[in-house]
Formats: C-alpha cells, structure tokens, sequence
C-alpha cells in the first residue's frame, strides 16, 4: 500500500465479543472530519488497557473492536482545516485521538479530562492495530528527530502517563525522594524520566530479579514489596510514591514509606485498600493522574529524546497480534510489545 | 478549690482498663516543665476520640485514662520561662497540648505533624475530665473577647478539625461548591465555617431529618446520601467533599457528585472503598487533614467569634461524664457534650 494514499478500506484486527481473540477483517475507511487527518500505521504499542477493553473491562468496548492507541505512522490524508501536519509527515497518536475542545477542561488545556474522554480514545471508531486510523490532527504529534518510531509509539501513551505526574510533583532544586510501585511497562520508563528529572529513585517490586535490571533504568535504590523489614527501614522516608502496578499486597507497609504529606499517586487500578487513620493523622494525599494534556505530552517527547528515554520493547510483525496480547496479559513482555504493519513502513 | 492555686492532687474521671466506665479518682499533680501551665478545668468537650481512645482504638491509651482534650479553664500556675500567658489567665487547649519543637514539621510550622504527636496529645499524663491539666504554654490559647467558654472548649477540637482544611482549599474570588459529609459535632460546624467561608455548601447527610438543620446552619442545599438519584443529579458537580462521617456506605455515588481534579478531604475515620478508575480517569484526589497548625487554631477561633459560629451543644456536669460519654457513643448528642466543672467557674 502507498503510505501517501486515501484509502477507502482498512484492514483491521478486531475482537468480535467480549475476550475473543482478534481477526483480521475489512472495514470501511471512515471519513475524514475538517480537522482529521488519516495516519497508515507503521507501529501500533499494546498497552493493558487494550487487552482490558477487549475484554470489556471498562463497559465502553463497541464490538468489532480494534484495539491499538499508541500508533506512529504517516499522514496519508488531511482534512480541510488541518494544519501543522501535512500528507507524508510521521506523527504519534496516543490514547487520546480527538477531544470536544469546548468544554471547561479543554478550553484550560487539559483536553485529557475532557468531558467526552470516551470518544476520545483512539479506538473510536477503530484503532491502531489496523492499516490505518482517523484521528484529530491536533492530536498528532511530529516525533522528535532521530526517535525511532517503536520507542514512540510506547512513549505516547506509557511514556506521558508516567512523565505527567512526575512532571506535576517535581519540585525544582529539592531532590525529593521518589519510590516508584512496580517494574513493568509503566514503571521502567517512570524509573528513567523520574532519575533524569532528579529524583533519588526507589524502585519497588514484588519481583526480586529485577532489581538490576530497575538499577540499570536508573533507580538509586531497590526494595522487595514482600520484605516489610526493608519497608520499614525507609518508615517516613519517601516524598512521593507512583503507583504503576495493577496490584498491590502490603498497602499498610509500603503506605508507611511515606513522610507525613507524602502524596501516593495512581497510574494504575489496583485494588484501594487505605487504613483513615494513617491518611488522617500524617495528611496523606491518594491522587490519580491520567495521560497528560497536550503540552506535557509534546514537552515528554522532546525530553526523553534529550535524556536518551527509551522504553525496552519486544518488536513483532502485526500479524502475531494474538501472541503479542498473550504476552501482555501474562505480564511476561519485557517489558512493552510493539506490532509493526512491515508492508508500511 | 481556688482557680488561682497550684495543687498537689487532681481530681480526674478515669478508665481503669480498655472500655471500662469512667470513676473519680485521685492522682498526685504531674509537675510542671519550664515552658508549662497548669490549668484549672472549669469546661471539657466530650469527643468521639475519646470515647475511641477509652476502647483503646488507637492502641495507643496508657490506663488509668483521663480522656478530655477540649479544654477551658483558668491558668493557676506557670513554669519559669511561660510567656504569653499567666496566672489567672483563662486559656483553652486542644488534643495538642506540646509538641517536640525540633522535628522538621514544628521547625516548619506544622506542629500538629509532630513527629512525636502522640506524646503531644492533652491526654499525657492526664485529661481533661478532671480538676485540672499540664500543657504546654505554646498551646494554651487565650479566648476571643465574648466567646463562651464551653463553645470554645468543642471549637479547640472539632472546630479547628474542620476550618483547617476549608481553608487550605479555598479559593478567593470563586465560589467553590463543597459538599460536607455528615451533620454531626464536626460537620454542624463545618457548614458554618464553609457557609462564612464563601462556599456554596450542600451538607450529605444519612439522616434525612436534619435537613431543616442543616439549612439553618448556612448549608444552601441538602442530599440524603441513601437518595441516589438526588446524588446523580449534582453528578460532577461539586469541586471539594468533606467527609466529617465515621461511616459512609455510598461511595461511588458520593464520589460520583465531584467535579474532575475533585478533592475528597477526610477528617474522619471511615472505611474507604474507592474505584481506582474514577481516581485515576477523572484525576480525583483524596486528602487527610488533622487538626491545625498554631497560626490556624487562632485565626479560627478570631474566625467563629467574628462570624458567630457557635457549636450547638448539650451543657452537663462533670459529674455526669458517663452519661455524656453514652450519648456521644449512640450518637445522640446534638451536637457536641460539654462537660463543666461547676465549683471551678
């Protein structure tokens, strides 16, 4: 296929119903909004969050479902009021495709919380791991020079989704102290952003093989999440915890790493489970932070290129969909899966 | 016995173990330290934390117990570097009757984040319930001209409980809307405060009857937290809740009524059950606060005199202390007990 050409049909990888494995099928290209532009995919991140909605996890997946929302490709097509982004140029797209761009959040530059999040997610109507996307050209991102199109596909979703809170809580000539909950798809790269952002990085997992592995991204410090007496030596000791585990055992201890104030921040959907008195009496804060708005994102991208930020992925052509979704929900990629479309490249 | 006296025994309402009623007994006088003061007792609050503390809750109470940690009464002896106070003067005290000085919090002014708090509360060696206390002069506080001294006693603890996080989260020149969880001893003078505050209030109560309360207290609006329609219908709606309830059953739907980047403030003890998605997806917050700061716990008390906040209160005798304590257990008190010490006025 021509990367530069319209096309009026897509091939796209679909769940037929709720936890079906994907198939290929043929769908018809959907127009193109004014401010749209259509992107041939080259590479498409898998992300939980697909293999979540696939599954329906969030009661908005729309079958046939075609996941994908961390897509780098090439404009192939421009609707009529697009600029900054033209026919033939490589751009990102992440979770996050279009936005209504008139309600309060959007018009304060956090299109992120906007108010129609849901139609927002690149999978409406078909994501990424397909041929190619429609998405909102004003959320299509220019890739820095020199970023390799697999590393950016990972950064736009996991990538701002880390950066973004780091970015909110880094106080600048402070070296705060920053334990990260979780060594995987999110939390290699918060360990990357967060050390070069100049936090004193203490990785927490509850795998204990892959501390040289967290120390090599950049962790200062390593601690196993089931070894409460290494918990209660850093007791009081942490500004700031970001959660990127899906779940966490020891909430008591790993809670008591925190100074009086210290703020616990979710990426992730663990089960909550807080004890009042503690959250009351050492003012402790539990904030959840989404994605990121427009500038962070385009600010993370410039940043992890300057810093050499690179998530650690495993690259499979897009027709090992299904094996690669098995990897994912398995927890056994290493630690992000990318599909390539080799034809497009 | 003469208020302005030292003595060499008090007369304090003890526990003699975990749960147990509370009888007169005589304790030798605990000496004073140089920056202390003894205080005679004319009034006490009775609080939920002690009716908690007396059932060894916290897993922190030394028996024989003296509850009581809001104070009233009448400066009869000052240690030798007291300044700022003096014999004779009447002064309140709160839970926090010292405090370590040294710590990072206290260097800091945030003397209720004591490293040391627990040693800091009034109950250290004896409470309130009783003829007389030592505190520390630096939390010994003078009474705004005109105020009552048992509407000051509840103000010490409940009232600076509830002003300090009202006004850490208030915005000048907007008019947030906050909903108050609970019309009970905290959340009749939060709505007070919030109401003088600026707010617009809407007080979430389980009991559908205080509603005409509520409303005379300064709330704008009022929910029945068991009304799930009525929850639904301020969907998004409201941009702080203050949880003043030791129990909340609702916790989607309440969580449900605030705004995207909401804050969820806790300054009591209920279980939590939270949907991380809604944390994470609409970047809510949830927040403790304890108590206030020294600076606070002034400008509150200037705060109710001059706004006319009063808690609403039910007047008994010391003598009465159990009574009291069984009201405040069955929540029936409405809304706060204080107990006076009649012979000490």
């Amino acid at each position: 296929m021509d990367k530069k050409q319209p096309s009026s049909i897509i091939h796209g990888y679909a769940a037929e119903a709720q936890g079906r494995p994907l198939k290929l099928q043929t769908f018809k290209a959907p127009k193109l909004g004014e401010h749209d532009v259509r992107i041939s995919v080259t590479h498409c991140g898998v992300c939980h969050t697909d293999v979540s909605a696939i599954d329906d996890y969030y009661e908005i997946t729309k079958y046939p479902f075609v996941p994908g929302h961390e897509i780098v490709g090439y404009v192939s097509e421009a609707g009529s009021a697009v600029s900054g982004v033209k026919e033939g140029d490589r751009v990102g797209v992440g979770w996050q495709g279009r936005s209504c761009m008139k309600c309060e959040w959007c018009l304060s530059g956090e299109e992120h919380l906007c108010m129609d999040i849901v139609k927002a997610a690149t999978w409406d109507p078909y994501g990424g791991f397909s041929t190619s996307v429609v998405a909102d050209s004003r959320f299509a991102y220019h890739l820095p020079k020199g970023m390799r199109p697999e590393n950016a596909a990972v950064l736009l979703c996991a990538g701002v989704t880390v950066y973004s809170p780091l970015r909110t809580y880094v106080k600048k000539g402070s070296a705060q102290k920053l334990g990260i909950i979780g060594v995987g798809g999110l939390g290699h790269l918060a360990i990357q952003f967060a050390h070069a952002l100049g936090f004193e990085v203490t990785a927490i997992s509850s795998s204990p093989k892959k501390k040289e592995e967290a120390l090599g991204f950049g962790a200062d410090h390593f601690i196993d999440s089931n070894d409460r007496d290494a918990l209660r030596r850093v007791e009081f000791g942490l500004d700031l915890l970001l959660c990127t585990a899906s779940t966490l055992d020891n909430w008591f201890a790993v809670m008591e790493t925190l100074k009086k104030r210290g703020k616990f921040v979710l990426v992730g959907f663990p089960s909550i489970d807080l004890e009042p008195i503690d959250i009351v009496s050492h003012e402790l804060a539990i904030a959840g932070s989404f994605l990121g708005n427009r500038v962070t994102m385009k600010e993370m991208l410039k940043f992890a290129q300057e810093h050499d930020i690179k998530p650690k992925i495993e690259l499979m052509p897009m027709s090992q969909v299904n094996k690669a979704i098995k990897r994912v929900k398995e927890n056994k990629a290493r630690y992000r899966v990318v599909l390539e479309n080799r034809a497009q490249h």
